[in-house]
């Protein structure tokens, strides 16, 4: 277990597997599902057992261990070969996070640059995986400092409002935009988070609900529809989202809602901030034009548990994310300082990104 | 029965009782309520078996009328006083919308100023009702052909948005923002119609679905916050939602959600039509701040049918309606033609107002 200020953790490597909470069972059920191969990986990704993009990073890279672990070779070559085809099946799981891409990547290129036999890259492979684990904690935990610094200095006690979860469940451990709020909370700055339910799959109500009250922090929950109107009535001081891939502009991919909510932001001056590792920025494409946007299972529409919510003979659209455009956006918190979106390229890609 | 293009009428007096549908347990059970006594008719607006601002005023007059049958006295200023009281219980069932009033008012007045025995003034009560009911219907006819002059000339056949249900349910039986989406469909204007699902008690995905799957409208149900990307995408030529207040100025109380989305269409200059009857209008308060918005019960945001949505220990904000301002809404389409909001006091106000 890697120690931290927080107490959830979505993915974990214990003895020889991998342990995800079950992420569609909570808050009813607080459960862990054990990974052994990576088509499981594969398959808890697609069905939302681990959900959020840097999440979906450290799952995908265990994914490519629990692959690598899998090749009965020991020749090189045919070992490469076969990884690129796990690499191949977990880059199919969900179009639209760029950290499952940016990690996949990561571990391959691992592989490739390894000199030794196939069991000393399948070791190195282990070690990469734990490491792109580790430094998303502490890539977390510097995104929810960098937040805090740049959090409106009045009202000394804020109310926040996010959407989905970015939190611990998203990532490693702490969270992107629940890590502002963690690190607000912790300094005093917090007096409570608005988290908008996050239909369709209620992951706000759901998930940021739940860790909230693990650590005792004040949680509202509203329907998405009622953002608009608590800004209206004076009760929100900054908007913390964050991202699933975010474009060299700015252009931010992130859960379905998220631009709805960024334009009422923009109507009523409230400050808007992504939260996201550097990771999470795609600088190989230039506006969110270019980010495939994955359309779900319409059961998420109209069915909540055994309930059917529409009636026969109707049709449904949905897009699981949306595009938050570039001018909409306050600032973009990163692990190396909050930055307007016109700065990203500037200031990250030639310093942080290979 | 009355006779009219459509087949839903959510009130209806039959022999000597009022049926009311049940629209809690719509899409999945199409079935009536009897109701005899006011105090019935009370308790049935409350828990919204009828709702729709509308609606709403239509049983309130029908309830007037049971609550009439039910004073057991031959004296004139007894009855009118036994009266007023039935008027005070129907008026706390809901705070925002102002059809209630306006038909409680209605029906009052029609007792003071009728001359003759209490049954005389009691039959009198029932024509007036049943008055108000039909004019309703004629009323939403007309809002629907006026609603289908202003549409958008291109394209040729639209996608139009609505949010909640302002359709046949919430009215006497043509709908208000419905009325204008079926005047577009019988005259083979609209392509399709997206209904917000309508969080959290789920009008849209329930009622206005079933209301057009019930005529064959093309329905197509996305989540609140999916509007806004629907938006962006070019999917949608025109809004048109319901009212249950508007002040002097325009500024208009419906649905939560409904100033979200206004806010969400002017941002892609996609027209935003309030479509309602003139005694939606409340002359009487100058903006819509002083429209009262009525708080509803937690419940309703965190169960849907037996399943409770978020974890013990959080809170909950559930507002029923909000409040768009006049400068957000294009046009506000009524049975005597449509006006920009700042038409309203010197177009309607000395015209057709009482």
């Amino acid at each position: 277990m890697i120690s931290s200020p927080t107490h959830v953790y979505p993915v974990i490597w214990y003895e020889g597997s991998v342990l995800l909470i079950d992420q569609t069972h909570l808050p009813a059920e607080y459960a862990f599902v054990e990974i052994h191969r990576c088509e499981d990986m594969a398959q808890a990704i697609k069905t939302m057992i681990v959900r959020g993009a840097p999440a979906i990073g450290i799952a995908a890279a265990y994914g490519m261990y629990l692959g690598a672990r899998e090749i009965e070779t020991h020749d090189r070559e045919q070992f490469l070969s076969q990884l690129e085809q796990v690499a191949q099946m977990l880059r199919t799981t969900r179009p639209t996070a760029v950290n499952l891409f940016w990690a996949i990547a990561r571990m391959l290129k691992t592989a490739y640059e390894t000199i030794g036999t196939v069991e000393e890259i399948r070791q190195v492979l282990l070690t990469t995986a734990q490491t792109i684990q580790t430094e998303d904690l502490q890539t977390c935990q510097a995104i929810g400092d960098r937040g805090l610094e740049l959090l409106p200095k009045t009202p000394a006690q804020l109310n926040l409002l996010t959407h989905c979860n970015a939190g611990a469940l998203a990532t490693a451990g702490y969270g992107t935009a629940l890590g502002v709020v963690r690190s607000a909370w912790s300094c005093g700055r917090l007096s409570r988070l608005y988290a908008d339910e996050t239909r369709p799959r209620l992951q706000g109500a759901k998930l940021t609900a739940w860790e909230c009250v693990q650590e005792g922090i004040p949680v509202t929950v509203i329907t998405d529809s009622m953002a608009a109107h608590c800004m209206q009535q004076g009760m929100i001081h900054a908007v913390v989202v964050g991202a699933d891939r975010i474009a060299a502009n700015g252009d931010t991919a992130n859960k379905i809602g998220t631009y709805s909510l960024a334009l009422v932001a923009k109507a009523h001056d409230v400050p808007f901030y992504v939260a996201a590792p550097v990771a999470t920025i795609d600088f190989a494409i230039a506006t969110g034009r270019e980010i495939p946007i994955e359309e779900r299972d319409p059961v998420e529409v109209y069915q909540i548990d055994d309930t059917i919510l529409t009636p026969a003979g109707v049709e449904f659209y949905n897009p699981a994310f949306d595009v938050t455009p570039a001018h909409l956006i306050t600032a973009i918190i990163t692990e190396h300082g909050a930055f307007s979106p016109s700065q990203l390229q500037q200031e990250l890609q030639h310093k942080y990104v290979a």
